[in-house]
């Protein structure tokens, strides 16, 4: 069985996912289907390329991510199939990839342009049925090399100011990048950069981080590990970033945290 | 590996599809799980024979189609088993299956009336589990023949005026089966009687769509080619019929459009 | 293939449950998974238990059920690998499991703590993708025993009062579970209790039905059995307990049930 994920923006009411795995499955029947996301907001380009690239690396060599947030379906955007260490990546070339280019080792996308690989007639408004989904099923059957699908592209589409940064010499600079269901806030601040800087600084108090008005006074390892359950912590999240949390509630709906708060990291 | 999709309102929370798919993996490990929509609105048999009739043709040959909206369980209402062009459909005999009747080439239905290939014990409150999860997965074994259900239904129940018509010299009379995920508003108007309409016309300004007192003063090929982000343009939507929508935005909250509302096609 | 079933607290929106199956298709690519609910309220342990519960007995032999609600993640509790009735059962030992173990005719718990079952490293916040994804993938494969995992745990964390209980002469007591997308509100009071009762006391004019202020007179076989559609009535439910309704409405909105409200059952 191949893999397939999807991450879309169409929500879990409407049959445009299913169709997209109808159509899939008269390419190839031999696969196992993995709904990364379908809450992505509609249009949120930025949203569905760090769900991506979190949930990517979990996912075996070989696996296929289709991924459709496409605002501009009908225009010349391009279609993208994508290589990415040992994994492939298809969807529009419009930056929701950015994150997985970034990070890879190695990397190879071509443009999808075969109408051999697509279906016979294309929508002005559904490229994710006629064009993405045909081309990950292709992909899935094994025996479709890369450049079948197109010319290469040497520079797809990228989103600006996706990494946090060191901005000073103790400061750290960065975003919150989703706020989960649990009302957690994961930032872009990664562990490793956190750690470079602990290192370099030994600073003597630890670190702080600020969003908007309000401050976590230093990070934990645990949820259970908050002393209480009304003030903002921070911790490592499953993703290796820094994750502002309220013990056993909701830091969005207490603090009023949102993606794209900018968020600053503080060593003292 | 069988194709076996679901259309239900159930919503996404209740175990109650879980439970159906642990029901047909009893009667056969080999299955391949579509969710079409659980998001049907409660009891609301029109949305999903829309929905339903929308998805079934991009799923290849020999899929089965489970559809469970079933506010008359426990009743008189039959269970149905319906065969057409090659595709399978199982589901209450409440007019869920209408408008894949009134698409096939050729079809049959039968009665599912046979115990043995039902659940041993028949509760009053889930027939999506106790019969037609069962029928469904009979289905995806092979081997069962639709006659093995139960005698033939020569006369499914059909919801009535499903389709759009040609109601003067130069309009087209049809409503709003859908508004989705993105607010865009899918009618029942196709894009072949706007074309027939067109060809025998040959109208000098082209058409405008009413609904309510919201006039789209013609269609376009994509979104990406509306003149603007505030005004209602359509276009043909991937299921080839006329779509409402708003460039980037959403038809349905800035012009308060819903599925049932009549739509005019003025040919001028 | 293997089945493996998954119920969360993870809402629908993120990536968590797909990362989850990605790590278990990394350990074993013939798996079909069956989403049971990921909506369990944020960290109600006694939801996930109830729906659990609910939904396994539909699932074969041999069918591995996954469930992770769990806000102590990262502390010192136990994670549990069960074998119960021929199924088998992951998750954290804080009474999520407490149905499905009051019902195994035989069952047997082992500790989760060989480090060779779970990723390399373990996070601190999201053991649904370090520990139990690959607990439930490992025992998916076959051939790793349950010994294989850590030693037995002889007494798992339960939740208290799950089971509704006859209180007195004519009465039974009980507690609302859920109330579900259709707005039926399900109790814990079961059919085999209600009817043992019957058996014994020959009440002369049958039961009713107290939730609240409400009084439900009477239980009829299936929803359409109701009189009308204002009033609230009881029919067994498709899990074999009470459940209160409104024929074609919802109980849940229409009398303001919902889950933890005391019911009573008076034979009279």
């Amino acid at each position: 069985m191949a893999i397939v994920t999807l991450t879309t923006d169409f929500g879990y009411a409407e049959p445009y996912v299913g169709v997209m795995k109808g159509v899939m499955l008269g390419i190839n029947r031999a696969i196992t289907f993995v709904d990364l996301t379908h809450g992505v907001e509609a249009r949120n380009i930025r949203q569905a390329a760090f769900a991506l690239a979190y949930a990517a690396p979990w996912f075996p060599e070989g696996a296929i991510h289709l991924a459709v947030v496409d605002p501009g379906v009908g225009t010349q955007r391009k279609a993208l199939a994508l290589e990415a260490d040992g994994q492939f990546f298809v969807g529009p070339d419009n930056g929701i990839l950015t994150l997985v280019i970034a990070r890879a080792g190695k990397w190879r996308a071509d443009e999808i342009a075969n109408p051999e690989l697509s279906l016979h007639e294309i929508s002005g408004t559904f490229h994710g049925r006629d064009v993405f989904a045909p081309a990950a099923a292709w992909l899935s059957r094994g025996g479709v090399p890369l450049e079948a699908f197109g010319p290469p592209v040497a520079g797809p589409e990228r989103l600006a100011q996706t990494h946090a940064m060191r901005s000073a010499g103790n400061l750290i600079e960065g975003e919150v990048v989703h706020t989960d269901h649990f009302g957690n806030a994961i930032t872009n601040i990664s562990r490793e950069l956190v750690e470079q800087m602990e290192r370099e600084l030994e600073p003597d108090d630890g670190l702080e981080i600020i969003v908007g008005s309000v401050t976590a006074p230093g990070m934990v390892k645990t949820y259970s590990d908050a002393p209480d359950s009304t003030s903002l912590w921070a911790t490592f999240s499953s993703g290796g970033a820094i994750e502002l949390f309220v013990r056993g509630g909701s830091a969005a709906r207490l603090f009023g945290l949102k993606a794209g708060d900018h968020v600053e990291v503080r060593f003292f």
